[in-house]
C-alpha cells in the first residue's frame, strides 16, 4: 500500500464519497476521516465502521496527507479556497466531479501556489441512487479512474523553469502516487487526460446519456409500456433516475460540448426520421447498417484497449 | 403440459426459433420438428438434439397441433400462404415478428377460412446477437409473451352471429391453450393486445430504443471514449449491433407509430438543447426533474404490474 497516503480525508460523503470511505477502509491500512456538511451521516459512518473517524474531531485537516473530494463542482472549489491554511504541505488534493476544466482552472494555480498538489479525477462508476447509504466497497472495481494533471501538455523546456522545476518534479511524483493508490484499492485503469479532453468526451459517453435517457422516458406511450418492454427499454431509461440539482450544475459547466453533442446526435436522429418518412427503404437499412458497423469498431477498439492497459499496468 | 400441442413445428431458426426449439425440446415432452431456409443449420439442430427432428423428412406439417414461426414477417405471411393446404385441421400457428398489423391483417382470415387459428405473438426478449448459434434455453426466461388474439375487441352479440360462434369458441381454447403452453416453457406472462395497441407500444419500447442506440454510436467523440466511460454509454448504445435487414423491414411496416415517437422524442431532446442554450439553470433542471418523476413512476407501475401478475397466474 501506498506509504505517502497515511492518512486520508474524504470531503461530502454521497454516493461517490462513501463508496470512497468504505472501499479504502476496507482495502488498506490507511486512516479515513470524513466530513460531511450534515453531521448525522458522517456520524453514522463512524458508527458502521465505514470510516477511522470524524475529520476535525478525531483528527485534524492539517494532518491529511490526501484529500478526496466528493463535492458538486462549486463546493470543492469553496472548499479548497475556505481551508488554504489547514492543509499539511505537500498535500495531493483530488476531485471527484463530473467535469473537469473549471475546477482544474480554478485550482491547480491556487494549489501550486499554496504548495499543495491538485489533481483533477473523475471515477468512471456510477449507480442510479445517490447519497451515503447508496454508497458500497466494490463500486469502482475494474472502473476507470481519469486523472488531469497539471501541465500534462507542458513542454521539457517549459517544465525546466528554474523556479517551477521543483514543484513540477514534485507534481509528478505526487500524480504517481495517486495513480498507483487508486489501482491498489480496486480500479481497472486510470486514464491520463486533459480537463478539455476529458469534458469534452465526458459530454458524449455520460452527460448525453442523461438527458437522452430524461427525454425518452417521457413519451406518452410509456404509461402504457408493461408487458411490452424488455431489455432494450431498461437499458435506454435508466440513468433518467438522476440527482437534477447535480446534473444541472455539471451541463452548464459543460454548455459547450454538451451543446454539440446534442446537434450531432440531433443530426443523425434526422436522418433516420427522413428516411422513414420517405418510405426510404435503402437509405433506412445503409442508416442501420453504419450503426452496426460503428458499434463493431467500438467493441473492437475496447477489446485491443483492454489489452494495451493489461500489458501496461 | 399441455396435451394439445404433440407436435410442434418450429419454422425459421434464427435466435427466436432456435431458443423455441431448445427451450420446448429441454422442457417439454412435446415432439419439435424444424424447417429452415438453409438446410444445414436444420441439420445442426438435430444432430446438436435442439429438435426431434427435421419438418418435411422425420415428420409432416399435416401432423403439426402448433406452428411457431420464426421468420421475418413478410417470409411468415408467404409461408402460411404457400403452405396452406398442408396444414393439419385446427392447427394452431403463432409467429414471433415485431409487428402485428400487417401480419394479423394478413392471416386471421385467411386462417379463419380453412379451419386454422392463427394467433399474433410477439415475446419480450432478445439479445444483441442473432442467428441459430446464439439461440439458447433460457431467453424466454420471466420474459412478457404478448397475444394478439383474433376479435379481441368484438361484442359479445357480434361473437353469437350463429355461423362464427363455434369458430370463435374453438379459437378461444386455442388460446388458452397457448397461453397456458408459454407459461409452462418459462415466459413470465402473457400480456393480451391487439395489433394496434401492440404496434403502438413497441414502437416507443423496442423500435425507438435500436434508432436512438444506431443514432447515438455514431459521435465522432465515440472514437476517443476509451477510459472515458461506464454503464450509462454501454447501455445506450448496446443495441446498435443490430441485424439492419429485419429492423428496416420492422420500421417501414410501423412507420407511422415509430414517425410519432420519433417526433415526441426529439421535441423533449429540443427543450433540454434550449434550455443549455439560454442558460436556462431552473427550466434545465425542472427538466430533468419531470424525468426522474417519469422514471419514479414508471418503477412504481411496474411493481404494481408484477404484483397483479403474480395474483392473476
Amino acid at each position: 500500500m501506498s506509504e505517502r497516503f497515511q492518512n486520508i480525508a474524504v470531503v461530502g460523503l454521497g454516493l461517490i464519497g462513501g463508496s470512497m470511505c468504505k472501499t479504502i477502509k476496507n482495502r488498506t491500512d490507511c486512516k479515513v476521516y470524513a466530513h460531511n456538511r450534515t453531521q448525522a451521516v458522517t456520524e453514522k459512518a463512524k458508527e458502521e465502521g465505514a470510516v477511522t473517524g470524524i475529520l476535525g474531531e478525531d483528527a485534524g485537516l492539517s494532518e491529511m496527507d490526501l484529500i478526496i473530494l466528493g463535492l458538486y463542482p462549486d463546493a470543492c472549489i469553496e472548499y479548497v479556497k475556505n481551508n488554504l491554511s489547514e492543509f499539511k504541505k505537500d498535500a495531493v488534493i483530488v476531485d471527484c466531479c463530473g467535469t473537469k476544466q473549471k475546477i482544474c482552472s480554478a485550482l491547480y494555480e491556487l494549489c501550486k501556489r499554496n504548495g499543495l498538489f491538485f489533481i483533477g479525477g473523475h471515477p468512471m462508476a456510477g449507480i442510479e441512487k445517490s447519497g451515503f447509504d447508496a454508497s458500497f466497497d466494490g463500486l469502482f472495481n475494474n472502473a476507470s479512474m481519469i486523472l488531469c494533471k497539471l501541465n500534462k501538455n507542458i513542454t521539457d523546456a517549459e517544465l525546466c523553469k528554474p523556479d517551477e522545476r521543483e514543484y513540477n518534479s514534485e507534481y509528478d511524483s505526487a500524480y504517481m502516487a495517486l495513480k498507483g493508490f487508486f489501482l491498489s484499492v480496486g480500479f481497472g485503469y486510470v486514464k491520463e487526460s486533459t480537463p478539455e479532453e476529458h469534458d469534452r468526451v465526458i459530454a458524449y459517453t455520460s452527460q448525453m446519456a442523461h438527458v437522452v435517457s430524461s427525454a425518452y422516458i417521457k413519451s406518452e406511450a410509456c404509461k402504457t409500456r408493461y408487458g411490452f418492454s424488455a431489455g432494450s427499454f431498461k437499458d435506454m431509461t435508466r440513468v433518467a433516475f438522476l440527482n437534477e440539482t447535480m446534473w444541472t450544475e455539471l451541463f452548464l459547466e459543460n454548455r459547450e460540448c454538451l451543446l454539440r453533442e446534442m446537434d450531432e446526435f440531433m443530426q443523425h436522429m434526422r436522418q433516420y426520421h427522413d428516411a422513414l418518412e420517405h418510405y426510404d427503404e435503402e437509405e433506412l437499412c445503409k442508416l442501420l447498417k453504419e450503426g452496426r458497423l460503428c458499434k463493431t469498431a467500438d467493441i473492437q477498439g475496447e477489446e485491443e484497449q483492454q489489452k494495451r492497459q493489461q500489458s501496461e499496468q
